[in-house]
């Protein structure tokens, strides 16, 4: 009795490799001809992290890096305890998991929530790595589709309703949301209560970009929201606030004992969240404010700049996103997925600004199609992150123009 | 349409809590009191780690903490080339892939070769979280008994076959073996790869504690087994080997091109392996074999004061074990999960050279049942690590005999 050949599991091969990852080689082979790349297609962010935190790694005299406690170091989840406070989140350290980044929350808390079959409810366009994170744990995701015309605000209720069955076992939400970097209103958090206390759901609130709010508009997390207590879980992580996207510390964060306590069974079993992280990471929380300002102003220009830009191009639009780094925009072109590699493969420009030592430039971004699990949703939408200089966002821009405007004369010549 | 009521998921509900774990309160109760534990129950070295590291940590001059690529660090791969050389292991660094900690290793390599249903066939006493990881990913474990009265040595080959069916895609072994010590001879490592050539399976082979081996015996790694280059998964870490459980560094290793496609597609769902961590490895790997041969001499003199004194213990009985550092020991109680919590719930010995400011002594041990999954088999036994200092492995044996003497007089009276 064998198996006739050696396979890859039926859930790998069926995972497919994102768009943005297909074109990896293809900006290798580029910068291998010499031509410049302006990366608009990773929130990767480029600013320095606290120098707060960097001292405090200079700092660490432990002779033995060993394991550190399977839910994380109780000095860090205390500290945490502070941050939140400062959004008005009370929480007892006993309630926070420290996870290797926000995706291993992301896994543990529907490894803990949801069986194969089971249900979850986001709307799209959507994180694309949560896709892999539901297969994994064999749950199945529902897409509720938001509009670029609409600013990619939250559906009508209803929409929610007509996905809802006896499988639905939550509602997954990113806020402020990557790709759309859309910031739901009060009362739209309430109308997502609402939802989730009347069909007894889980509510996965991803809110990594929480300190990336630019409208000033009041922002309310579902930690916050009444009568849901019991049925949120905060996934947030600190690579974004504080540029330590490497030192993967993150944190799942529930009120809900039961669920704490099986999260705890995955988290015994990969014993520990990384030690070293989580020791910079308690340097970065306190005493660093100057910098989250400096930071957030940072980013508010190179929102601006990026918006404006975007909006100044015949053919292309973009809604000004309230939130996190990124924006989707739709381009006069029939398929972006197309277009982002055809950037890479065919075009550069060259001029009198074009640094020296390069063949050309060009811009790398992220078709949006890989953000969206209805076929044929973006297709001519593009997902670009501003974690750039605001010279260098200008300039990428403006090689876009020129790439759109080539690539147009192209198709109709 | 709506669920009845919030619930963890039926996976989560099932993952049983480890014997090991379900000691923790009580462990941290008898401290509580004021008794001293001679941890004999987890493999958490209490050497340092090696100097250079810890100067490399220092010496991080990074000011953004960014993602480190999903495969981790070329260079890191490609010293880890020039580690494995030594074993005759001839890599390239395309083949390796760095993985938060060997746990990873083992969830990527199960998700991406099993679906749920899939079963793989490991020997028992067994790592009790492999178990976890198959069980996330849906796959269902198989055990093939060993007896302490063999040493643990690997069972005939017809006792595999009697489990091999349609849904066998793997065989697991851990060599040095975790919890029992044993090291597989050439000889039961072409028993095993002759089983995963004709089944077409494959072998993944979790060799951790390579480093550890006490006999002078040839170590064969599972990569250097002829006609199998296919089917082996190698699952590796520095945790032990430098004593940096903490920084979370493992690797996955495979020269099957097609297999790591698909590890790298959950590779890139989770972004990045710790960044940090990755730097101290790398600067662990080379130049520190004084550091290794130091600790090598240790635990030959560890593991030869446990076993003496155990065996020496009335009643007692453990093989000797060949590598690693654990081993499985035989206790002459019926239960070792009531005699452990007993050890920490009720019993703690006090004499001239109790230290001053505690009010006893006593031993932590990990009861071996949870090492097994046939019910029933390892009652009697417990695993015992040997990463104490000598002075601490006698003192805390000396008091093991006497607790088993008031154990069973209490139980006799």
């Amino acid at each position: 009795m064998a198996n006739k050949e050696l396979q890859v599991s039926r859930r790998g091969m069926e995972m497919h490799e994102s768009p943005i990852r297909k074109l990896a080689p293809l900006a290798f082979a580029a910068e291998g001809r010499g031509v410049k790349i302006y990366r608009l297609n990773i929130g990767q962010p480029d600013l320095p992290s606290p120098q707060k935190a960097l001292d405090a790694l200079k700092l660490i005299d432990r002779k033995t890096l060993e394991y550190s406690p399977s839910q994380g170091y109780l000095s860090l989840r205390k500290t945490l305890t502070l941050y939140y406070e400062r959004f008005g989140i009370k929480l007892d350290p006993d309630e926070i998991i420290i996870t290797a980044g926000g995706s291993e929350a992301l896994l543990f808390a529907f490894l803990s929530c949801l069986d194969p079959g089971d249900e979850i409810i986001v709307t799209e366009p959507v994180y694309a790595n949560y896709m892999t994170f539901a297969k994994i744990a064999g749950a199945v995701v529902r897409t509720v589709p938001t509009k670029i015309e609409d600013g990619f605000c939250l559906p009508d209720v209803e929409k929610f309703e007509e996905l809802i069955s006896e499988r639905t076992k939550a509602i997954l939400i990113c806020n402020p949301n990557n790709p759309t970097g859309y910031l739901y209103s009060a009362e739209e958090m309430i109308r997502i209560r609402d939802l989730v206390k009347k069909y007894k759901l889980y509510l996965f609130s991803d809110e990594v970009y929480r300190e990336f709010v630019y409208t000033g508009s009041p922002y309310l997390s579902a930690m916050l929201l009444d009568g849901i207590e019991q049925n949120v879980v905060l996934i947030d992580s600190v690579s974004k606030r504080y540029s330590e996207c490497g030192i993967r510390v993150g944190m799942l964060i529930t009120r809900n004992a039961q669920l704490r306590k099986t999260v705890m069974k995955f988290c015994q079993a990969r014993l520990s969240p990384p030690l070293l992280g989580q020791l910079v990471a308690e340097a970065s929380i306190e005493g660093t404010e100057e910098y989250s300002r400096e930071m957030y102003e940072e980013y508010i220009e190179r929102r601006n700049c990026l918006i404006d830009g975007v909006n100044r191009i015949p053919g292309c639009y973009t809604p000004m996103p309230m939130g996190a780094f990124y924006t989707v925009a739709q381009l006069p072109v029939d398929d972006t997925e197309k277009f982002c590699a055809w950037c890479l493969n065919e075009f550069s420009w060259k001029d009198e600004k074009t640094p020296e030592g390069v063949t050309g430039e060009t811009v790398m971004m992220a078709p949006a199609a890989g953000f969206y699990s209805t076929p044929g949703m973006g297709t001519n939408q593009v997902r670009l992150a501003y974690v750039l200089k605001k010279d260098d966002i200008r300039r990428a821009l403006f090689i876009l123009e020129k790439a759109l405007e080539a690539y147009n004369a192209r198709t109709k010549a």
